[in-house]
């Protein structure tokens, strides 16, 4: 009986132990851990993969724990024990949680105030997909843009992670909403999301593409300049996505200057002269911060009000993290890639 | 019965002739001006002095017109003429209007949706304290910044023009509010208003005032660096007022050059650490814009419903239009500066 117990309660996890290739990433065994007060333990079902993971393995990411540690932002389950002082959850509830590290093991120990129900519309990959691009896209158009009816809404990347949720939120709050793609083909998903859709191309040909309210910025800034240029006045732009410094899984240092030295810096006087706002979101930072998490994922019942679907990307077993890792650093990828346990 | 009639289309106006003093400003015999379609007469009560206005006289405001102009943004009076397609107003109405451009006058004739009733609760004077401070205020709490219930709000020159009414209404949206002043005698007025009030000094030396969503800057993104650091997490500061070049009446340079080099430059970087926005705002830009001036115009009956008073500073008979430049150029008037015809 207790070995039965005990075998329940281990599981497995992923360390990043030292900076380097996505092969040095292993599955190990992993402790079996107290559910302490307010806390529930979950029964991981998939684990988010996230670009800053990749940062962390390569050593670029300043705010990582020290190795060797866990890494991992969310994850899906069901909750396996609940600890005193808990409610709302009972064990084999379906949930989601934000981990902000540790999401890549089979068994998580977490405070409740991390968890929510999984929407009734939404399988678990689906549900793993959603706590890290879901905040992003929550943060950048509701808590700093505060879109609202009637604003025109623009979004970079409307076929990724992000601006798929953030095509769905900008609608659902009546703003009129444009979404932009690399790719030609991708234009039909980014309308069938209710957005009119353009190539990069087709958008910097068409000046007649201006007066946004709200533009979602997904370069990091390096499209700053010319963006800004489509605001109406008063418009806000919302940058995400400091991430071009590592390319094909190597610190790209040529990137990393660029970065450092030229396009994210800019005079003052530039935001009077257009009557503008622009802001910087690192929401990786955000949910490190314990009374953000608890306001952000009380508001989570708006998932299943707005029927929000996250885009599933590529679904990889725990075993293949270093595929995983590798998949993504090629930025190929659209959509969420996940673990599965 | 015709001279009669033209006596009281005539009247007089204040031109910008040259670039140079105060004492060079004027009161001249104006032509009567035909009121066209769309357009009322307004027998002008008060016109508003406003810093740009010295700007210009100084040569220093890059969207004057042509000299000679007539400066002034805005003026209260009585409706004396109603032009064809006029609806709303009538003969005799007491009446505000923002005129960008020529409301030096003591009869203006413009286009009927730059004007708006006097609110029942001011008199003709506050009337014309009202449109440059209050389209200011609105702007920047509630196009720019989008304020809300319960965001906490920083105005930092809470005893100014545009301060006052920002305070008044930041309290009618629900939130919280500290003013700053640089007098400690103005505090109790801040306080009057609904805010908390403290010193600069004060408000230096408490670092526990911090985590404001809203922070509307005064001093053209000056304390831009200190400022940023009390924002909360996802907040917004809106910089208004880059007017710190003219001193005493004459350009200084020194400080033009400190402008345009130092403080009002800085890293895109610095908004992804700290996760918030800057906006810079510079209103009277907004107010040339035909859509704005419409859209905002048309929002003015929040003022009577807000309760909203403006702060009028010193009242000038026109004739003494060259101190009343002198009265502003020495940046201790609090409150609104008028001319009474």
């Amino acid at each position: 009986m207790v070995s039965v117990m005990q075998a329940q309660q281990t599981g497995r996890r992923i360390l990043i132990e030292r900076v380097g290739a996505a092969s040095a990433l292993r599955v190990r065994q992993a402790e079996a851990e107290v559910v302490g007060h307010g806390e529930v333990a979950i029964a991981v079902s998939h684990s988010g993969v996230n670009f800053a993971d990749v940062q962390m393995r390569l050593g670029l990411y300043p705010d990582a724990p020290p190795r060797p540690f866990v890494p991992g932002y969310e994850v899906s389950g069901t909750i396996e024990a609940v600890g005193t002082g808990v409610t709302g959850f009972k064990v084999g509830d379906k949930v989601v949680a934000g981990t902000f590290f540790g999401g890549y093991a089979s068994r998580v120990v977490i405070p409740a105030y991390q968890v929510f129900p999984l929407p009734s519309h939404l399988d678990l990959a689906e549900g793993a997909a959603l706590p890290v691009n879901y905040f992003t896209a929550w943060l950048a158009l509701h808590e700093m843009g505060r879109v609202r009816a009637g604003d025109r809404v623009l979004i970079e990347c409307a076929s990724g992670g992000v601006g798929t949720l953030a095509i769905q939120m900008a609608r659902h709050a009546g703003a009129e909403v444009v979404g932009l793609t690399t790719t030609p083909a991708k234009k039909a998903y980014i309308e069938g999301l209710g957005a009119q859709a353009f190539t990069r191309e087709e958008f910097a040909a068409n000046r007649a593409l201006k007066g946004f309210d709200f533009i979602l910025n997904a370069s990091g800034g390096k499209a700053l300049g010319e963006q800004m240029g489509r605001l109406d006045l008063t418009g806000r732009m919302v940058c995400i996505g400091v991430n071009a410094i590592v390319r094909d899984g190597r610190r790209d240092w040529v990137q990393l200057a660029k970065l450092l030295l030229a396009a994210p810096r800019f005079p003052l006087l530039e935001l009077f002269d257009r009557n503008v706002g622009v802001f910087g979101l690192n929401a990786l930072h955000v949910l490190a911060d314990e009374t953000w998490v608890r306001r952000l994922t009380a508001g989570l019942g708006d998932i299943g009000r707005m029927g929000l679907r996250p885009h599933v990307g590529k679904v990889f077993a725990a075993s293949e993290v270093a595929e995983a890792h590798a998949f993504l650093e090629t930025k190929r990828a659209t959509g969420k890639v996940l673990l599965a346990w």
